[in-house]
């Protein structure tokens, strides 16, 4: 396996691991980096938290469209949402790639993904290159460790608790769904202001991912139709669609918002003083899930993304 | 996303996780297991060990061949091969996935990864489900822990150590590449037996795999031919390639075997007594890698399986 000096570009995979070691600066939690059977960490002292998440080209993104760059950025910082949705302090992430041969960009998508995991000071700390005649694949792993105060789980809401999200909602296929930022710095101010009951990322869609919430708690909700904070995107899209834009923020996925629930009075204390903006959308009740508009209650369907495996 | 009651198989994603959640069993080191945002484990208290490893169908095996159940044994068992590389325990898993919609199988998929992971008893805390309508990628992530003597690299292999490997090596791609065992009990007998200067698995192939020790421990090794273990496999493929059954053991990747240096003394004394069988190949020297053969040396090229990008 020689390098090829007639190319800027790697052109194996063992050209790209040296040039991606090459731009692995040291980390003082880092022992073993790239280019090892595997990479050594110190060792964290709180619970470890472990999240993986795979985007392919086509259905997470369009390569030809998007490019690597934003490509390896959303693959990352998708999973840095999961690590938020926990509460957590994302410490490394490892990546393997199946690249398209001959397609190129293996240094843009390195980028991208740091572009994201820079943001949260998260080594690249390993990986594993492919590549084939199929479209991209890349399958991040983030590492993370949970607060003293310990991971929060889609288990643990309760009727009377309240339910807030982080942002607005709805038509992230028009852009947010690239350019995100996950709500790590979010969830830990939140989690270190207040006890969070349950928490999820809203990747599905908020019904789906507040159903997450519900069927792990064993309760149920009543989301305020007007309560819920609809993005722009959500009414551009509503134009072309025929749905409304409350349509799309309770169905579209990809908002990588925080969906939320809280005790009522660590609730109020956010509406008078939260580290970070959130809206309240609703509360936990016994069963059911439920959309409220004009005093009428109607059964809100739990629907989102789904894979269809048969 | 109603359950279907009309099926046997899980059809959709959901399914599919309530399906694994029910076969997972508790386990003292999972704190939160498969269903929420992240897994959630105890903190191990020596160094993390973190690998991941990408397969995909049509490069790595040919699931309309081998089944789902033996793609998803292999996706595990790789991955175990390179927490044994460093001589760490296994402590956990997680798997994404990207199936072939329709293809049906992910139950099958899931029992092979169990099949390799419980022989280690490592638990798979979670993962990413998903369909598309490409081949199928598995993608997994073993977490380990450092022994007490710490992870073994492949740097520090020095101009006078001894070179072993733990097998008969070549022709994997008749079948070992499928039912190899992964080295993780040898790696740690041989770790606490004697002082392992350097070690790695060997998946690209011998010399390719030496190649990458030398490399990071900047000396060379001269391998005596007589002296490599070739599998009857290697015998068998030679019949049909053409090649020396020497040359499949030097070059075919996948043997999933350890090769490893140790000084000397150590070496003496795994001769008189190893606790695994092992095989000395070679020894280090200051520079090159050589093949030596009837008193002559001749260069060894490190030939080995490489996913080209460009």
């Amino acid at each position: 396996v020689k390098p090829r000096s007639d190319s800027a570009h790697p052109t194996s995979e063992f050209e790209y691991i040296a040039w991606l070691r090459s731009r692995t600066p040291a980390d003082p939690r880092v022992l073993v980096g790239p280019g090892d059977d595997c990479a050594v960490l110190v060792p964290p002292t709180r619970p470890l938290v472990v999240t993986t998440d795979m985007l392919m080209d086509g259905v997470d993104f369009v390569v030809s469209e998007v490019g690597m760059r934003r490509a390896g950025r959303k693959a990352m910082a998708a999973n840095l949402s999961d690590i938020a949705a926990m509460a957590a302090n994302p410490i490394a992430a490892v990546v393997s790639v199946a690249f398209h041969t001959g397609a190129g960009g293996a240094e843009d998508l390195f980028l991208g993904l740091r572009d994201a995991a820079d943001a949260f000071a998260v080594p690249l700390v390993g990986g594993d290159t492919n590549s084939w005649d199929q479209p991209l694949v890349v399958s991040v792993t983030v590492l993370g460790e949970a607060t003293e105060r310990g991971a929060v789980r889609r288990r643990g809401a309760r009727p009377g608790d309240w339910l807030f999200v982080t942002g607005p909602l709805g038509g992230s296929i028009l852009g947010h769904h690239l350019d995100f930022t996950p709500r790590v710095r979010e969830a830990l101010a939140l989690h270190a202001a207040v006890d969070l009951h349950a928490m999820c990322d809203i990747s599905d869609g908020l019904a789906a991912d507040l159903h997450h919430i519900l069927e792990e708690s064993g309760c149920g909700a009543v989301v305020h139709a007007k309560a819920v904070p609809v993005s722009s995107a959500a009414k551009d899209l509503s134009r072309k669609t025929g749905k409304s834009p409350l349509e799309h923020a309770l169905g579209d996925g990809e908002d990588f918002e925080l969906v939320f629930a809280v005790g009522a009075e660590d609730g109020s204390q956010l509406l008078r003083q939260s580290p970070v903006a959130v809206t309240r959308i609703g509360e936990c009740i016994d069963a059911g899930l439920w959309l409220e508009a004009n005093g009428k209650r109607e059964p809100l369907p739990p629907r989102g993304w789904v894979h269809r495996l048969g």
